[in-house]
């Protein structure tokens, strides 16, 4: 990391904690090369970098200041469900329904479920897919497949090294993307009728896995900041056969709530009384806005229970589909099942992102994308704040792409994604986001495309007709 | 198609079908051209593409013969089993243990599942990929998301119209290799506890799958050449409730039957009557050593009841993991299910094979591919017949890279498996092609290899371990 990105985190971390208020001075160039020595230039660098990420903004012949990216300070959405229930899911439908409704490449994609695909260094990634498969042993065409890629494990593992978590590289499996590798997570570890905690508001795909294979939803409620509430966990565990735990633990999709490490730690112990195991979805990891990585649950994890699944493509590599889990205990079970399944992931994708993280510049990359984010959450948020009615509510993501936004209580989100799709706008309404169709009056906005004044005018266009719901001012 | 090779292709029909026999002089160069009307040249070119081919050899001053492959005419497996049960499949573990130990790259594969890398157009491949990716628009990696590239779909499209058979695309949905199209279509037309009819013996890793999803197999035995007897399915279908029927109906693995077309049109007419849909893995169609490409059962199917399932792992791209089915009436059960299982295979893979699949010579690739699997055909075969005990049995596989070779009864596979392995040689032992762990004594062994000095004195030994197991000799 360049000295100005550095001295440029450390602004933005004073701005995170309110250290520096909206609309505060910052200061001056002279005063903050004295204060922290470092060079004019290098401030300078660090407050365009600070602006171009919409934390600040010049004022002529001011200097910057804080942006105010919020008329007034956003709630957060409520704490969600403490009841408990098991319930068969039965929400595919209307998950598909919503999904193909939306795929049109015209709409304004604030339903997506996906970045901007401009976001990724795909001309780069071009260029390694072409000198790997180049260069391709004709061997590898089998000798890659299940458990993969054994540069690519590699760089994987080295990854998780330097992120403080070392594992063995025989606990890496290489899926086609993390979705497959979710999937496999789950039918290791449990039968049909099993029971399953699941968070809610929790990702609809985990919701659509748990119906196909006929397992059973235990909800557990997401805090908009803090993540999984832990005591209605130990309470359902101590309660319910619970077979396993589904849970993001950073970022998490919808909310975008993640543990804190505090909480992470205690969640692995939890599990290790109950001898539960946790499949840990943490695709949106390297999106953080803080200064340093998230930690995984399976950082705290001593048993082995933890299967930690991700992949690059929320992060590199959009349309690769290569995922991994790292599976603990479970990676030899894991490996067959996938064996058994797809046999293996593409191998040319394989060799490409392996050439790609020993030459490309992914934390270079990732860096961009992270500040890329981080703005357009800001702008958003403003927007948010701006166009909707007073009663809403908002998360405020330090992560990933997703807002969640709490309407007021008369708002019904599957009507208003009807009405906003009929404007060229799409939403994730609520309820697809839950095995027991709760949400209705909630949403997930999606801020991983790069904001234009079209993004504008549809958060104005959903504002108004939010407005022209029945019940609503 | 060149002239030569036509005229070639017609001596090798004379010679498969027994009109010229072994050791005959093929006609002379003047004689045939003369008689077909064809210029000495062509007749030259055609004689040296079949002494390629392995179908004829010159002698000095005497002209072309037909091959002597064998030293004897080696009579074919028996047919299998004709008493009816129906079985939990419990054979995952056998199969693995036997996998795992062959992935040696210094074994001599003839237990390999694959057929050699250097077969394939691996080098042009690369082309079209780095052409792919380079010019992809990012948009492609969401929208070539499940069902899949367009321009893939539809060249695969066209090939099935070129087939004689017109399918409408949006049937067609692309898959990670077509083991997880079977995988897909297994799940949408059955429970756990369901009956499946399979094949005896059958391809190892459907019997896999079927343990996993918990169904039960009813094996029907298949006739070395004629392929599935329709007499047994016929009474298994009225007395069973059969859910789905899995078979292969070209080049089966492990026997390398096909059906021949009339029974392939009493099977679609008999599944009809029964309602029962066809999961039909057809891997190995493009593999063909005739005329013409053998038809799938979907050909005759009129009811949308037949998934036909393939993919380009064994005639284009190993490796790449890109498969199809071609669902009729289930296509879109089938594609929500990928949707949830994997979201979707490679966008680059699919990018290059539709790129390759327009510029790249398939066609010619696939006739180099059949003159070189039908020659190691013949050597292997040849091998057999000079190696092997007098009472062994052999199929003679018109397609694919298998041959299924039955012991004389006392010859312990699983043994012989073990004592060959010892010595560097694979072989895939009969039991795990079988759900009630029959074929004991029989084995398939994989010509899929350039043939070499190694695998002649591989062959040579695997001859002396099966005289030296007790009861031979």
């Amino acid at each position: 990391m360049k000295r100005y990105e550095k001295f440029a985190d450390d602004i933005a971390e004073l701005i995170r904690t309110g250290v520096l208020a909206p609309g505060q001075k910052v200061p001056s160039v002279r005063h903050a090369s004295r204060t922290y020595g470092v060079s004019a230039s290098t401030v300078f660098q660090a407050y365009y970098l600070l602006e171009s990420r919409g934390l600040i903004m010049a004022r002529a012949r001011s200097g910057y200041f804080v942006c105010e990216h919020v008329r007034r300070p956003l709630p957060e959405p409520q704490a969600t469900l403490r009841e408990a229930s098991t319930t068969e899911v039965d929400v595919s439908e209307l998950v598909f329904s919503v999904l193909s409704s939306i795929r049109d490449p015209d709409t304004v994609p604030f339903g997506s479920a996906f970045p901007s695909p401009e976001l990724f260094p795909l001309p780069r990634l071009a260029r390694s897919m072409a000198h790997a498969v180049r260069d391709m042993d004709p061997r590898s065409t089998v000798a890659d497949m299940t458990p993969g890629n054994h540069a690519l494990r590699r760089q994987i593992a080295l990854r998780y090294m330097v992120g403080g978590l070392p594992l063995p590289i025989e606990e890496l499996v290489i899926c086609n993307g993390a979705l497959e590798a979710l999937n496999l997570c789950l039918q290791v570890v449990t039968r049909p009728g099993d029971l399953v905690a699941i968070e809610a508001p929790a990702f609809y795909a985990s919701l659509q896995v748990l119906e196909r294979l006929k397992l059973k939803a235990v909800e557990i409620p997401v805090h908009p900041r803090e993540g999984i509430d832990l005591e209605v966990l130990e309470d359902r565990l101590e309660r319910l056969p619970i077979k396993a735990c589904w849970f993001m633990s950073n970022f998490q999709n919808p909310l975008g709530a993640s543990l804190p490490e505090e909480r992470k730690r205690r969640l692995a112990t939890l599990l290790a009384r109950h001898q539960v195991p946790l499949i840990e979805d943490d695709v949106y990891a390297e999106l953080y806005f803080g200064q340093h990585a998230p930690k995984p649950v399976k950082a705290f994890d001593s048993e082995g229970l933890v299967m930690h699944c991700s992949s690059f493509s929320k992060s590199l590599a959009p349309g690769y589909r290569v995922g991994w889990v790292a599976g603990g205990r479970y990676a030899g079970q894991i490996e067959r099942l996938k064996l058994m399944t797809s046999l293996s992931a593409s191998v040319p994708a394989q060799a490409a992102i392996a050439d790609y993280l020993q030459h490309g510049g992914y934390d270079r990359h990732l860096r961009k994308l992270r500040y890329a984010l981080e703005s357009q959450r800001n702008a958003m948020l403003a927007a948010v704040a701006r166009h909707f009615p007073e009663e809403t509510r908002v998360s405020r993501p330090e992560g990933g792409y997703f807002l969640w936004v709490e309407f007021p209580e008369q708002v019904d989100s599957l009507r208003l994604f009807q009405l906003a799709l009929a404007q060229g706008i799409s939403i994730a309404p609520g309820p697809i986001f839950s095995a027991t169709r709760r949400f209705g009056h909630c949403a997930r906005l999606n801020y991983g495309h790069p904001w234009s004044l079209a993004s504008e005018q549809a958060m104005e266009t959903l504002g108004r007709i939010i407005r022209s719901l029945p019940g609503t001012n």
